[in-house]
């Protein structure tokens, strides 16, 4: 790296990544080259800004994640900020902090990551900063969207008598970390789809989530969305924000809670509760919200539709109760805030 | 740090700093505190996007920068890209990646100073994300603005025939940060204002930059504006970005460059030429740029009227010949691009 100025480094990692055709459909004016990026907003929307973080040692390790997933995973999860708004991402910028000795084909794998799931969500990489730094690889993806004028849905709008949803199975990405944590083998020798399929789909859940953009479309559409959130520190955490920023209680029933196949087979194995990893995991940016109960199923089937699934989990109290847990047993156990949280070291 | 969870953190460090009333009145519909901030555009606007990166050891130490500086020059050096782009700065995203065992206070002066300049320039920070991690203290400021709709400046529109200006004096930044290397000294022992002026000032230009957003809208309102850039990198590295981008050559006048009297006094002392850091030295966050030559006298006469100068230091040429300086001799002697670059290591 060290023969490469920042310039001629930007210039190969990005050049030709996304071709202008792509760029002025839409709507950048000035990309990557200028003192800042110049696009359009659709008119009658609002801006969405978001931006995520993701460090070595903190967020990745070599056997957590490939190079190639520390860029899809980084894109992916600010993106799925701008889901959990209901609004649409449109443009990034990539600030990314490079320890010397970084050889130059482990930034090429995070930028491929990068631009895969940019791509995939549409998202034009306008721009960004590149330095060198001490201590570990660090990337912040800055995400820019859109919404329609005073329609974006925020986590202080559930409303007493609301279901509450989730768009996705969760706990998946945190048992995929555990597994991936446990094994600590370079990632040519991880199970591989076919052969080991439940643990490579943990694993695909922990490197390559999945934003929730079209889910976060159908409910911003929809107007019977009460709040909205994704699921970056597991489900107990999320339901906490919603329910502390609404005023509000909320329940979840245990039987209700979906719990995926490779995730039952895991917790099996590990002789854990899965709802350990789904309350109390991280990472999977799914989509947690309320709505009005009433229009609960023909929301399942306008998802079903659109080849998603929408599953009601819970539901919104007046109580001043916190979160809690309908068990199957039928008792109502208080659930604890404590997620995902790089600050806590319990 | 550890008794404090993230958002904790994030309360402590931006709660009450920007009142609802001066948010309200930036257009800011949701700010910190959900998924994503929402904000308005103004009607026939561009969006304008950069971000950048200042990190520990590579962009600061603690006998380079206090902590409130470091704060304050991260959100000056995202904010003069907007400048150099004509635009008008609007919302700002912060992401911090904290090492452990940081103390609280010291986080609490960074952030002092990121709104201190934000306040300063009417920049509501809406929203970041804030992580531990290894290593050194980083911190990633996105700044969003905006610009009527295909008037941004650019570095790409230098016209033969134009002459180059700098609206104001540079190399101050590079022979203070020079000054305090040598001298590594805490900051409670550097000079003060008033009793060691000269070097007062050398270190308040490396420190606190003053991003040149009211210049930048005088040329941007002005339409005789050819290219724009910022001075980042020292004047010789700038000059070459819009020589090479908008196919000219530029002609630098050495008799016509500003020197600031405390880079005069400084440089002597040092037994070296002042040019040296005008041209190589960075981060002094002063505009370049090119202008129609039969507006500079107006040009100059409207900056003169707003307070501040509009130095005329050159003119571009058709030929090929790159950046070049006209020396008081008479002899014109090519410039090399070599600015300041983090990943250049000569």
């Amino acid at each position: 790296m060290s023969s490469l100025d920042e310039f001629a480094l930007i210039r190969r990692l990005t050049e030709g990544k996304q071709s202008a055709a792509f760029q002025q459909a839409s709507g950048v004016d000035i990309g990557i080259g200028d003192d800042a990026a110049v696009a359009y907003l659709a008119p009658g929307c609002q801006l969405v800004m978001t931006c995520d973080t993701m460090t070595e040692s903190v967020h990745f390790q070599p056997h957590t994640m490939r190079d190639s997933d520390v860029g899809y995973k980084a894109m992916a999860a600010a993106i799925s900020d701008i889901a959990a708004m209901g609004a649409i991402p449109r443009y990034a910028l990539v600030a990314l902090s490079i320890p010397q000795e970084t050889p130059q084909h482990k930034l090429e794998a995070v930028y491929q990551g990068l631009y895969e799931c940019a791509n995939r969500w549409s998202v034009v990489i306008v721009g960004g900063d590149t330095t060198s730094c001490i201590g570990g690889l660090t990337l912040t993806v800055t995400v820019i969207g859109e919404v329609p004028d005073g329609q974006a849905l925020l986590r202080s709008t559930a409303k007493t008598g609301d279901v509450v949803f989730a768009t996705g199975e969760l706990g998946c990405s945190a048992a995929g970390l555990e597994y991936l944590l446990q094994q600590a083998l370079p990632s040519e020798q991880w199970p591989q789809a076919g052969k080991d399929s439940a643990e490579a789909r943990l694993i695909a859940a922990h490197c390559r989530p999945e934003p929730q953009i079209e889910m976060g479309q159908l409910l911003q559409q929809s107007k019977v969305c009460g709040a909205l959130n994704d699921v970056s520190d597991g489900l107990a955490s999320e339901a906490w924000e919603i329910a502390q920023a609404s005023g509000v209680g909320i329940d979840l029933i245990e039987d209700r809670i979906p719990i995926a196949d490779e995730l039952m087979a895991y917790a099996e194995k590990a002789e854990k509760d899965p709802l350990h990893y789904i309350l109390y995991g991280g990472e999977d940016y799914k989509l947690i919200g309320t709505m009005q109960a009433e229009h609960a199923i023909e929301m399942q089937i306008k998802f079903r539709e659109a080849g998603h699934t929408l599953y009601i989990i819970g539901y919104v109290n007046a109580e001043d109760s916190g979160v809690r847990l309908v068990q199957s047993s039928g008792y109502v156990v208080p659930i604890d805030k404590k997620g995902y949280n790089h600050f806590r070291k319990d």
